[in-house]
């Protein structure tokens, strides 16, 4: 039953699982925005199915559409994707959408963190984003699980966990000025530790180079299984996501987690810079209030940006003299999941990849 | 799953259940349009809630609302009642809705009948109605049920059914030239056979007086169960519903239903007209091409447009001198189940009543 509880999921008995951890389902918003997916959105569109297609290998997947584009949808994705109707103002699920959280005997409910469209007036991607703010709302509705709805502004994509009491996120998101400028980082850790059953939070200076979502966490690293990371890379010392990169490392080698546990952490070389061409920036429509897509302007690109699945991990590629490295390392780490790669420079152009525009349902008892 | 097949419910061995069989929930749409609706559609979404929580004593309700009404239908709706973004184009989802139908092994499916606004471009009561044709398609992907899409214009109140192979309908509508005017009436019984499971029809000549469905049989009879019907009725013989419902008795009287069976024929005592008021006929906006709410426009006003859930029926009233007399005829009717009356005229105000603003899906085994 849909209910908005007014206590915590900790209060509660309720926790984050990892990602790792069963899925019942995984969730996807259809990209429309003519202002941020090039060509009317349909190179996007085509990616979008093909990574809904990947997952499906592995585990069911709801895609939430607009009245608009419903009839397409529908059409081009295969009878094992629910389509259901959702609006939205960007297809960025991870961030908009609920987190899940699930207790001891396997009941599941959602976090309805407030969403900004990445930094409101001060910083925000485009204006509205009032849709957006629903989507949590609407997923739990239809699911008919609970509420909790979060009294800070947060994104999906910005935390990870180990569903063992550990959080990592950056400072350069959590702390930035166009989400909580009111709080102090105590008062944002108290918020995560009542509404995820955190214990310890090991905080990253910043995120990949240019990531225009002020550095989430899921684009530099994730979290294989509890106590083992894996962290984007460079080895060329003249890329601005080298020193990012060894600060991020540092921290985590030298972290413990929520069980005083070190960290094993693995390194995932990046691809070489993608940087937008003219013609990607010439189909994007220029609207006021809406980040452009600037002809040139480097993309943050990389190969954490995955999903873990029930029994599978689904990678973006892009065509790089890398990917056939990181796809081998992934295999490594996740010797019990199938790796499979999907080209995702369309996800990429639009200002994110695979981990954004996806969020799992943990697999419930009951709900 | 959500797949079309190709082939019909009977050759797959469905049949569509009497409403009296055990439902799994029951689906409604929230009222808004204000060229229907009087007021803003405020007073009859008191109304509809009314019914929703009704229903909910009893199974559940799943709301379709659009994405301009989703926050306040979910304000206004109890936690028990389902919330899904859904677009119409106006709220009576037995006729725009899915008709679902089972097999021996409790498997769900539904029929997607052509919609066209009872009448389309004849003489249908708006324009346009496409979304209102993509409702059973979204239901059954939320659902995640198989779907039929019928060869035919056809609106679920302009059929009942006994669930062991009786149909039950009027010529006014079926054979009106707004829905199917290149089919004859042999060629729409094939259809109903096949997709229904149906052996017999028994054909009322009209439905309630000016009712703007073209006589839908949901507002003149209903099914109780299996050999034993109920219909709308009136001892005035100045009454222009006099000579209708002596018409349909005699129809009844000596029908045979699909099992051989001759027909238990209860009759229920209409309210005394009602008229639309000049204060409600002012509170529609006046839109080309939708049917107009004049001033002292006679209602087609009928206790028969109830819906039967599990172990309860819920009955439109109208405070009337006959609710009463309807209110206790129906629960001699139905010693096992509590019948419950809701005030119901903002609803006939929108051109119908509790029965086609409900669609009850059938309790399954599996999906």
């Amino acid at each position: 039953m849909y209910t908005t509880f007014e206590s915590t999921p900790r209060y509660d008995g309720f926790r984050m699982p990892g990602e790792f951890e069963p899925h019942t389902k995984t969730w996807m918003l259809w990209p429309e925005r003519s202002d941020n997916w090039r060509m009317g959105a349909k190179p996007a569109q085509s990616t979008f199915v093909e990574v809904a297609n990947a997952i499906a290998q592995f585990e069911p997947v709801s895609m939430g559409v607009s009245r608009a584009q419903f009839q397409h949808a529908r059409q081009m994705l295969p009878p094992q994707v629910r389509v259901v109707e959702l609006s939205y103002d960007d297809a960025w699920i991870r961030d908009c959408g609920p987190t899940f959280v699930i207790n001891d005997q396997g009941e599941v409910r959602g976090i309805d963190w407030v969403f900004n469209a990445w930094g409101g007036l001060v910083n925000g991607l485009y204006f509205p984003w009032d849709q957006d703010d629903l989507v949590p709302q609407k997923v739990l509705n239809i699911e008919e699980l609970g509420r909790y709805r979060a009294p800070i502004v947060l994104e999906g994509g910005s935390i990870h966990v180990d569903g063992e009491g550990t959080l990592f996120t950056t400072a350069e998101c959590l702390l930035d000025e166009g989400r909580n400028p009111a709080l102090s980082q105590a008062e944002i850790e108290t918020v995560l530790a009542e509404y995820l059953a955190i214990d310890k939070i090991v905080w990253l200076p910043r995120g990949v180079f240019n990531d225009e979502t002020n550095g989430h966490v899921d684009n530099i690293m994730t979290v294989a299984r509890p106590g083992e990371v894996i962290v984007t890379w460079t080895d060329d010392p003249q890329d601005p996501q080298y020193e990012i990169s060894r600060e991020a490392y540092e921290v985590l080698v030298h972290a413990q987690d929520a069980r005083g546990r070190k960290l094993k952490v693995h390194k995932i070389h990046q691809p070489d810079p993608v940087l937008i061409s003219e013609e990607e920036s010439q189909g994007v429509d220029a609207v006021d209030g809406t980040l452009p897509r600037l002809a040139g302007d480097r993309m943050a690109a990389s190969y954490i940006n995955f999903l873990i699945v029930n029994n599978g991990v689904v990678v973006p590629t892009f065509r790089d003299r890398h990917d056939q490295a990181a796809l081998s390392a992934l295999q490594e780490i996740f010797p019990e999941r199938k790796v499979v790669g999907v080209y995702a420079k369309e996800i990429l152009l639009g200002g994110g990849n695979i981990h954004c525009i996806t969020q799992q349902q943990p697999l419930g008892k009951v709900g």
